[in-house]
């Protein structure tokens, strides 16, 4: 079922289970358990393994949640581990800054992914330039994807493509696509652009293996995917499971099953305390279209100020509250109290 | 997002959270579990509750596994609890006998499936016949239908219409299908027969809700699901989810969200140790193509046998071996452990 080294892949996984797993453990993972699973992941031919605090450079931070590891010594951790893999980094405008991207690339980040809100890429033009500068991959993405239509995600993209970004794509930081709606949207980007297209999902409604499928056929060739799906929220795509499937559709991947699964196993039993699960919240939270990182806080919130956590999620998506507005969610939670007590 | 009362469902749920979710607990559900998950999902207007034994009436044994209680037990607990949700039992010929409906009719099921290996649908005739006399729904379903072409299925489930089933359907016991399969094969069924047809999927790849909608636009309206996907191997399609999925897509269920995210949450409280979750061994099994329910007996037959899991499911997939052929796992394990050590 292995395809051979020499055989180009079809479809690239890039494996942000060392960042977007951050998020379900308040961004706790330690060296030891980057190393553990970095060392996995090289050794099943992962392509790319992306490490950082969950919501990028730059951070960590009382309101987000302080990492266990500050950027440096995540980034430096995992570089000494990667024989083959290439390692990537995420950073969001606003929280990272251009100082944090010359450090990552100097500790070793080959691909840096610029990330905005779906209807904002205009902030990325200056990060993506300095990626650039720095001889590093430059990436853009859009987060929170649902929120836009597919033409203008199209021409977002574009915009990214214009600013030097070298593959672009969408974020369904909610986790909630139909894969229809996958289908529409990257089908849109691809006609748009001519750089690879890029689709992180999310399992909110239990469609992220079908909605990095439905990607993957209408042209992305760049899918995120982690090890038993750890990640925000519901988790991402599961990596391991993913490759088994493509297997299965012919579409390589140039990583080994076995060695997958293996890397898998060392994640569930090192990396994190119970594989992601679809609970209750999480389908609220998918259904409403909140992001999948405000799931601990949105917990926190509802517990403190009295509410049924599933109004507060459905209430945060008819606000339409964004990553960045942590500070609304206690907000939005005092108003429902408000309103129902 | 709830449909009213009064509105037709276009798709029945039909909730095995309580057979097919023993096969994770080793058919050890006891009387207050039954009640206090049957009670839930029938506020939530679960149209059908199915109870049992995993491998269904009469299979408790010591082979199998002995349930905590009988069938006649569950049955009664169950039915007291209902008001509105139709109480459904499942069968298979071979572990169940004629003897066994007729007590379950007289304990109070209304529906009785009656279950084949996909190439075998003959020997549902006598047991179909039964279930019409004694006056209940009889259903005829076919199990592993991965291992037979769409035509043969279709062939096999018109076969059961004759003998006397009002809804006909199929089983990926193995989680074997990408949603493409499943397409295929129930559009073949649903030109072969005029009865409502019947999907029930298992997620060991991840797809069992993409599977679910596939069949429902395929032209299945009788779709299998539990709480949390409580079942065998990577568990079922999880019926909160696609209750939600279902509603976002305009179709309705007739069940409510808010109640069957109640269910649900009462279903991860009470019934089950942990959700389930799609570890190496069950992208095996659903790569390999084996019957989900042999999770259990293989990992222990792994372990006694010294040989590695994965592999005994693959080897188990190439031999073929179905349900009811338990004996075979250590037959296929000693022999895999003479190849390899």
């Amino acid at each position: 079922m292995d395809t051979t080294a020499h055989e180009r892949p079809r479809v690239l996984l890039h494996d942000p289970t060392l960042r977007d797993g951050q998020h379900a453990v308040g961004h706790q993972l330690d060296a030891g358990q980057l190393r553990a699973y970095a060392i996995a992941a090289n050794a099943a031919g992962v392509p790319v393994v992306e490490v950082g605090h969950g919501n990028g450079l730059g951070a960590s931070s009382l309101q987000i949640g302080r990492a266990a590891l500050d950027d440096a010594t995540m980034l430096t951790t995992v570089r000494e581990t990667l024989t083959s893999s290439r390692m990537g980094v995420f950073m969001a405008p606003g929280w990272g800054t251009a100082k944090d991207i010359a450090a990552a690339v100097r500790h070793g980040a080959d691909i840096v992914r610029i990330a905005a809100h779906c209807t904002e890429a205009d902030v990325t033009e200056r990060h993506l330039d300095v990626v650039r500068e720095l001889g590093a991959e430059a990436q853009g993405v859009l987060l929170m994807s649902h929120m836009a239509e597919p033409r203008k995600l199209a021409e977002q993209c574009a915009l990214m493509v214009r600013f030097g970004a070298q593959a672009v794509g969408i974020m369904d930081s909610a986790g909630y696509y139909l894969p229809a709606d996958v289908t529409e949207r990257v089908a849109a980007i691809a006609s748009a652009v001519d750089v690879p297209l890029i689709f992180h999902g999310h399992n909110n409604l239990g469609l992220a293996v079908a909605n990095s499928l439905a990607a993957v056929d209408a042209g992305a060739s760049v899918i995120d995917a982690t090890a038993r799906g750890f990640g925000a929220g519901a988790g991402n795509t599961q990596l391991e499971v993913l490759v088994a499937v493509l297997d299965r559709r012919g579409v390589s991947t140039g990583i080994g099953l076995r060695e997958v699964l293996a890397a898998a196993d060392i994640a569930a039993a090192r990396v994190m305390k119970a594989p992601p699960s679809i609970d209750s919240t999480a389908v609220a939270s998918g259904l409403a279209g909140v992001f999948s990182g405000f799931k601990r806080p949105v917990l926190e919130a509802a517990r403190a100020g009295g509410v049924d956590p599933i109004d507060l999620f459905l209430a945060l998506g008819e606000r339409q509250v964004v990553a960045g507005q942590e500070d609304l969610i206690t907000d939005v939670a005092r108003r429902l109290k408000v309103a129902t007590g």
